[in-house]
């Protein structure tokens, strides 16, 4: 059976304990300095990325994975400009070709809410969701917990703080449901009132048992953390006609050496990057600022399900 | 002596016939799930491609070609708006640079007919010629003629609708050049009236001694045909002062399951892709509709075309 | 130490020598046809480039020069439009996370000058300048020098014409470091008035004992020289408020099969490219137009400088 990767609801706790379990392995082999050995893993298999939505670090990071493991990799990064899509082509048919060039995995990015189930159900081969409109980011939710995992030791009774603009983030959406399946997590969605997080998800942690509170008070949550998970919030952007944050709310969302000195010792700062402002440099010295630690954990990760996808 | 590939008319019937033979051979060592060993075939040479026009659907069947052949591949996928072109160096310099960085083939995609046969005479490496203004594109021709040979055995003696808009395609210009190198073909041109076939492809005929026809019955050339090859009628776009084709005249050119029905049982439907609505969604389930096979059969032959440019 | 090539004055004789001798090694064997053999100089390694400022030829140039050595190769060749640089992220949190992807060097180009300098100062990997701004462009530097020394056999003891638009390019700044770094060359700075080399260039000279002098005697200065190294000079644009060249002081600056019967027979014609009417296609035949070679010599020196900085 062909193996998909769409949503993050398909990762249970033993599937992502053994991604993790081969992360591990992976960087170690890369920490010792023996690249060379790692070429042999996926050898023969190739990889195309199709990007209907840009993202160059989301496909770097893939094919650096792809490349560090012995695969062949080609593809499109601006799909949506370049290819027959100008044209008039379906989605469907778009897959069906590519997959008819026998690649033994596609990555896929794309603006439309489905779009990588419905490649799904035409591919002959492995599909994996690079990102899909505002819905889902199975593989950014998956290195965010390996994050947590490696950095706390556990991935269960932890207080999880998710703060910033938690209306559109598709990163936020798929880490709650990832949270969702461990035990004892307590969630705290922090934002603006403007930017609450979607009732589907809160909908989802109720029947999974998972509690959660939504909050707008930024000291309070963030001296209760394990986790902080952060978001940038903006100002100058009026998005579906709804009233843009206010200026002085904005800056409650902004995170300093102040805001740190309000988080326990053995809490961790998370982001999915790019930051502009919504975290100051002068953070990346504090060790809890975990965010460039999180972009390499994307990289084994990305190894691991490359692996597991395309070996039985 | 340097083997270009710039126009369909160099392919003899016996060339076509090892060409195929090497495509055959690879498609059944990536079908038996051997893609390690095809590796090896070219390992240490390398492909470059420059598409002046871009065209994702090309570029990648060709770099995927090269990689499962062990080649390695870089390029550029849209040169005429990031290279040297725009500040005004000439196709004979860029080939001369490019070819100077040792490349085995130069794989090319150009929008002025003849760009291809220019770069031939400067380049020290075989040029690939993926398709030059409305001229040439003989790589499409090879793997169409390698789809009639597939799915009905003989590439002669055959009655062959080529059907839509005629006036433009280079695609069809490719193919009417190699049909006409086997005996006892029969070429139907069903087009509106405004799309007819070029002179200079019914010249070529007349002297090769293949028969053909010009018609606008739909139902009659269908019901005859052993190879239907169809293209897209366009209403919407008036190109070179032509007068569009009427709304009523176009949609006489769509296939869907009525049109099939006057196809014989051992007939075959072939498209370029990609298509819009040119052939409707509900004919892909048919047996006869070929047309997400012909695009994997341009994988194979492509990587027998690499072989044979690159070996002596 | 994780070894930076952001400026050109970094070079010391005792290392171009050394750099030179590898680069003929390469060449030597690609020549032979044994690039086979090559793919294990590398191999194992990944480069990753990030282009801010698009150059087909450059980049080309270094993921051939990676590849040939066995090399993986991934990178963004527009960054500037595709990436994090949009949403408002800096260069140093930019180079944090592709370096986080364990690359084993980062090949960049930059419209700002010092970009390189600055990504340098935050990576782990090395970092290799492909051109920054107005600045630097230290390996074209290199690959020009070691044309010198192919093409004369010496480094010292030159008069070298540097002609054109010595006001902007980065590549005649980056030529005259080096060349101050050998003994006894006496540059001639050939230029319209408009169009003047910078004041730092001339100090730095006048501090390494480098004699020079500036002119706008085209015939004069060709005369007396070993190498001459020509730009374009353009008189359509009008750049940050000058005064445009004058097109009949432009015409003065283009090279004809008369302005080569100026130059003595040992002496060679270099040319960074792309040329466009600057040097007329009459002259490409002249065995002392030396720019294609000089492109072909880009391509080992590459080679070289990619293993200097990732074997120890």
């Amino acid at each position: 059976m062909v193996k998909h990767v769409v949503r993050s609801q398909m990762f249970t706790p033993e599937l992502l304990s053994a991604l993790f379990k081969r992360a591990d392995v992976f960087r170690e082999v890369v920490d010792k300095g023996q690249k060379l050995d790692l070429l042999t893993v996926l050898a023969g298999l190739g990889m195309i990325y199709m990007f209907w939505e840009p993202s160059t670090r989301t496909r770097l990071s893939y094919v650096r994975a792809a490349h560090l493991l012995g695969m062949s990799v080609e593809g499109s990064e601006n799909a949506g400009e370049f290819s027959s899509t100008i044209k008039g082509e379906t989605l469907e048919d778009t897959i069906k070709v590519i997959s008819s060039y026998v690649p033994d995995v596609i990555v896929m990015r794309h603006k439309q809410d489905g779009a990588a189930e419905r490649a799904a159900q035409v591919s002959r081969v492995p599909i994996i969701n690079a990102g899909d409109g505002r819905g889902q980011h199975p593989t950014q939710a998956l290195l965010d917990v390996y994050t947590i995992q490696r950095e706390l030791g556990q991935l269960g009774g932890l207080v999880v703080v998710i703060g910033g603009d938690l209306k559109r983030g598709r990163t936020v959406r798929s880490l709650a449901y990832l949270l969702g399946k461990y035990p004892g997590n307590h969630i705290i969605f922090l934002s603006p009132p403007q930017l609450r997080v979607g009732d589907d998800i809160k909908e989802y942690l109720a029947e999974k048992g998972t509690t959660f509170e939504e909050s707008g008070d930024v000291e309070g949550s963030l001296r209760r953390s394990h986790v902080v998970y952060w978001t940038r919030v903006q100002t100058e952007r009026k998005v579906d006609g709804e009233e843009p944050v206010p200026q002085n709310i904005a800056e409650q969302f902004i995170i300093s050496a102040k805001q740190m000195s309000w988080m326990p010792k053995w809490s961790v700062l998370m982001h999915p990057l790019p930051r502009v402002n919504e975290i100051k440099v002068e953070v990346d010295a504090d060790s809890r600022a975990a965010y460039f630690r999180q972009a390499e954990n994307g990289l084994y990760v990305r190894m691991a399900l490359l692996e597991w996808v395309t070996k039985s």
